[in-house]
């Protein structure tokens, strides 16, 4: 299967959502609520509704699942597609993800797992299982609350024994206890009396894209608590315990069904008109990479997840709920920007913060934030350039020590970044284009790995603008210095001398990526630059002010002074492609040799993305943007180009551009702004809006797309790093 | 892994040979003979020792294979290695080929089957099973007889029980009934009284590239017959039956021995000091497509195996040798050039010349030639360029007939380039890169896939080559005519034109697979100019000389005859990229942008590939070739450069050409005998000598390289095409 035709199945099963009209939800200040269910939109609801704390992060699937759509399906998955990730396309997908716990995929490497499905509850009348698609329900609705991160839904639902019963079930991760996560269905019959059958359960009988990552399960049922514990394919331990009560008018007895893959508790109870009844979940779930937050976690998963399952059911619902909603305020505090101007209304920018503040890392420096906010398994879970460059002024101005954590990952991970120099016969360190656990490259193709570089010097960014704000020079003398220095030499190493004494670089693909070998990007010629100055200004700083320090580091690493003039000799001389003439900014050196193509006449459709009608061998060799690049730059170095550059080169790449990536609208809008574009303002906010927001497009099918989260909120009229 | 650390151990696991010193084999005019035998150079004498038919091929594994290296190992092939293929490495690598009959490999596409194992015959003698790695094994030796096809081996057995054996297998395959097989074992005992059994079975407990590809397998024997049928993943079916008889100087017993993926006869029997028994192995193989041959063989293909096979021992061994000599003498009297002055001495001129007759396709316009020589599976059985450009000649001077079916397997194929060329959203028809059953693209990786185009071009090129040779006019107007005018509507969707209404070829890899995304490569584009000028020209003479004909084909295209004057306009502006100062043909547009590196200071040893040292990202931004390019376009138009731009060319390319491929030297060696450069011509010729021959490298382990053994032949002084 091509591209092509692989991307052509894609949208034609997303055909379905469009065809579905009328008024699918309603926001308030704090609220969505979704008030129409179908199968065309429900993968996307599950990622939009993501609920998480960090820790954990549980796609907003049914309890019950929906009958018809097996979660244990093996499949192929391949990295064969370039612009779009194409995923098995399934109308539900449940996701239970805890960002540390990673496994390796024998084709696409390694990939954040698909985690036992602990959010189990179902329930049956009368033989009767209830399933979304199937029992005759009426008044639906779905509410997440931002503030809380309380998700209910309530159906009223019609048996065929002729029973009418109203449900409601509601679900939080708790705040307080990033170990825990809480639940509860609500059972009321209206008429009839109808026997019911409540069953919950833990299953392992799941994949991750396809793939089977647990060779050791065990699943345990005592009392009124079930167990899983999986060992994963990397060995780590993953356990898991669910209390599970629930209370009837009579008391009912419950039964426990453990196979080797699940472990269930049910209950059977008949209930008459106007009685209830209500089932209690409280899950904990532990790891064995816990330590890496807190030495004292170490120990024992499977005991740790047993004496908080017991200490919250034991605490029971309100004070749990209170507790978190204590500490979810808190967050709120600082993220929220729902009383500056904003471009964007309150419910929307709201949405994204609820979203930024979900991601926030509980593995600090162990993990980061994945493209698609640990909503979906479509980018594994990796790291990529997104973090350094969307996200980071978020959690810099709100969460600076997260903001500090996301960059001792990049540290944590500079091994790997060595390794990864290494296997291209270079010195020092290249950060990876997709980096996991031990930041040794993912992708697992080379026109990205080999030629992306710019996340690198990304890094570079990010870290500078850390240090300007919190003045935490001690982060640069421990950590920052020793990322400067190797990166600089891997650049030493990378760039190509031509016989007039000028350093470039040679087959980069920059932030377009339509453009894939192209001479002296300008994105990346220039903040590989930055990256060099940054090096020389902090080594001779830490000279002066930490001379140990100094020493021992450059002891360390080999380092030698004279590498310092290596590097000031490539920050003078690399190009920053441009022609004087019409005060343009080109994106390559050579972006003009490539063909200009009727991207109007090609592009049928503007619900579909450009490379949907576009072959990858045409947008490879054509003035074509994939996404914003030269425009990226001018919102990293604002004071550097005139208004006049501005313009010229907003208004030369804005018709080759064709946002075909969720991070192109945001960087345009910036912008727009500044050169008070109203017009464009309004298409790209909506742009960004839609990202996720649209339904009809597939939006959060596969997650969310966390960077674009972090820009809208920057939408927000607060103050901007610089 | 990456395509660096795989080719380390690739390498790596070719030290072994490197230590082995000594004569290893000896050649007369006729012969070859193999008088050493290791584990190290066991593979690479497997794929030196193929035979075959055209219909058939056999790799020289021993009858009884090695003990401690099962063929049933299945292992996940994937195409990561972009220089050098990285097969599973095998000490021994058994293999049945009927060029025909592929399968889907679900990572790699389209591939040829390796068949089951029919050539199976084992011995043991007091319960010890014969082995070649364990067995004490005297005086052995291995003789390939190039006229006849003849392979024979001698070994001197001494047993644990103490007797001493002496051993000679034959084999070959007929040249005369193409379906046919002939094995014989002689056994003679010199000392003691061994209790001898001998098993002999044919077994489809075998993968390809590690994988299974026989959904269905039935087995039987009876009397003397064994019998195999399987249905391949394609649906094809292929049958073998085996007669096997044993004599020996009592009346042995037969046993059969029959599982789901085996069939097997066994005989015991005592024979004492002087006595010996001889074993006839005869074995048909026909399949569900040789009806695509022959239409009177589309029926049921086991009866008529069974019936090929009785036949066969009928008639006895001395016939079948005799027919099939006669054939393969015929062969012989036109193909072989031992009696011209010739660059390379007779046997390994000869030595190249068994190999292409071998490979003469049976199944003409069905199949072709694959580079590897149907003698391994490394590159699937597909079809290159190699055959049109490098192949063609040998065919073409040797049997036309011949030619014409690799053409004709061209115009066969016509629909599935038609269908490649709408996956790139054009007209007309392009050839994939990479060729199987039906023409469609085959190549998993994109960058040769998307970008690798001159195929399309070659393949005209040789067209020309056919028609001015043969005069075969009839041709042209029943195919010729409408490949060159589809190929042709290809190339006018590809090309870009720039505002100075010049149309350029961006994002072209040439021969030279190390620049893949460059600007107007100048073999491409006047094999290009040549494909377009070729259509006007045969356009214009059919619709004068049949232009009832040429009214049939225009309206069965839909082609309008102004569609010519486009091609005119492409053919005379398309740019050969040119310095007149230099009188130097660039070998693209963009060729002195790339990098100059040091190509002596990385190539630490060069008896290993430049890429082992230089990393795929070095090499594709460097003034490095993989392989002749500007090279091999000045001998295929040798009269359209002067002296001075030849030698400019050789001269400037030689020190950036490493000659990572094995088409590379004979380009080398054509030129610096126009230059007349002696020592060049010498090192080239060793050099070509080398690609199979030094078994030091690896050379033919996974293969015959047939293009490289074509041109081997063309050092002979014969007439040349032009």
């Amino acid at each position: 299967m091509t591209v092509q035709t692989a991307l052509r199945e894609y949208f034609e099963d997303l055909e379905s959502p469009n065809e579905q009209s009328g008024t699918t939800h309603l926001l308030d200040d704090w609220h969505v609520t979704q008030t129409h269910w179908d199968l065309g939109t429900n993968r996307a609801w599950e990622g939009l509704l993501t609920q998480g704390n960090g820790y954990l992060h549980l796609r907003a699937s049914f309890e019950e699942g929906l009958l018809d759509h097996p979660q244990n399906v093996e499949y192929e998955r391949k990295m064969e597609s370039v612009t779009v990730e194409v995923a098995a396309h399934q109308t539900t997908r449940q996701g239970v993800y805890i960002p540390a716990i990673t496994g390796e995929h024998p084709a696409v490497r390694e990939t954040v797992l698909n985690l036992p499905w602990f959010a189990d509850i179902r329930i049956s009348a009368d033989g009767e299982q209830f399933d979304m698609a199937h029992s005759d329900v009426s008044e639906f609705s779905r509410t997440l609350d931002w503030r809380t991160g309380m998700l209910t839904r309530r159906v009223r639902w019609t048996t065929r024994s002729g029973a009418v019963i109203d449900l409601v079930w509601e679900r939080f991760a708790s705040q307080d206890n990033r170990h825990l996560f809480a639940q509860r269905l609500h059972t009321e019959v209206r008429r009839g009396h109808p026997r019911i059958c409540w069953q919950s359960a833990i299953s392992a009988d799941v994949v991750t894209n396809g793939h089977r990552h647990f060779p050791a399960i065990s699943t345990g049922a005592s009392n009124d608590a079930i167990e899983c514990t999986v060992i994963t394919d990397k060995g780590d331990e993953v356990s898991m315990v669910s209390r599970v009560v629930c209370q009837t008018p009579q008391e009912a007895s419950s039964t426990h069904f453990v196979t080797d893959t699940e472990a269930e508790i049910a209950w059977e109870a008949v209930l008459t008109e106007g009685q209830s009844g209500t089932l209690h979940k409280y899950t904990a779930l532990t790891t064995s990479r816990d330590g890496t937050i807190d030495p004292s976690l170490s120990e024992d998963s499977l005991k740790r997840a047993y004496d908080a399952a017991r200490d919250a059911a034991d605490a029971g619902w309100d004070r749990l709920l209170a507790a978190s909603a204590k500490r979810s305020s808190a967050a709120w505090e600082v993220g929220d920007r729902a009383d500056q101007t904003s471009l964007v209304d309150v419910p929307h920018l709201r949405w994204a913060t609820y979203h930024l503040l979900r991601c926030t890392p509980a593995f600090q420096g162990i993990t980061q934030v994945c493209p698609k906010g640990f909503a979906g398994e479509a980018y594994y879970g990796r790291y990529f350039w997104d973090t350094e460059i969307f996200l980071f002024p978020f959690y810099l101005l709100t969460n600076p020590l997260a903001a500090r954590g996301l960059l001792e990952y990049r540290y944590n991970t500079l091994d790997g970044a060595r390794r990864n120099a290494r296997e291209y016969n270079c010195r020092g360190a290249k950060y990876p284009w997709q980096s996991g656990t031990d930041g040794d490259e993912q992708c697992p193709l080379w026109e990205y790995a080999d030629l992306e570089l710019h996340v690198t010097a990304d890094i570079a960014y990010a870290l500078a603008q850390y240090v300007n704000k919190t003045n935490d020079i001690d982060f640069m003398w421990d950590r920052g210095v020793e990322i400067l220095l190797e990166t600089s030499r891997y650049w030493s190493d990378r760039v190509d001398w031509d016989s007039q004494g000028v350093p470039h670089l040679i087959n980069v693909m920059g932030p377009d990526e339509y453009s894939p070998m192209t001479r002296d990007n300008a994105y990346t010629n220039r903040l590989v630059r930055f990256n060099l100055d940054q090096a020389i200004r902090w080594a001779g700083r830490m000279e002066r002010e930490a001379p140990e320090t100094w020493s021992e580091l450059t002891e360390r690493l080999g380092f030698r002074r004279e590498e310092l003039e290596g590097f000031a000799k490539i920050s003078d001389r690399l190009p920053v492609p441009y022609d004087p003439e019409r005060k343009l900014i080109l994106q390559s050196a050579d972006f003009e040799d490539y063909a200009v193509i009727d991207i109007d006449g090609i592009w049928q459709d503007r619900t579909k993305p450009f490379g949907f009608y576009a072959t990858h061998e045409t947008l490879y060799r054509s003035r074509c943007l994939k996404q914003a690049d030269v425009v990226i730059l001018l919102t990293l170095f604002p004071e550097e180009f005139d208004d006049e550059q501005v313009e010229s080169a907003y208004e030369y790449y804005k018709p080759y551009t064709v946002h075909d990536s969720s991070l192109s609208p945001a960087a345009h809008v910036q912008v727009a702004q500044r050169l008070g574009k109203a017009e464009d303002i309004k298409e790209f906010v909506e742009k960004m809006i839609a990202v996720d927001f649209d339904l009809s497009r597939g939006g959060a099918a596969d997650g969310m797309h966390i960077a674009n989260c972090a820009c809208i909120w920057q939408l927000a009229d607060a103050e901007t790093p610089s």
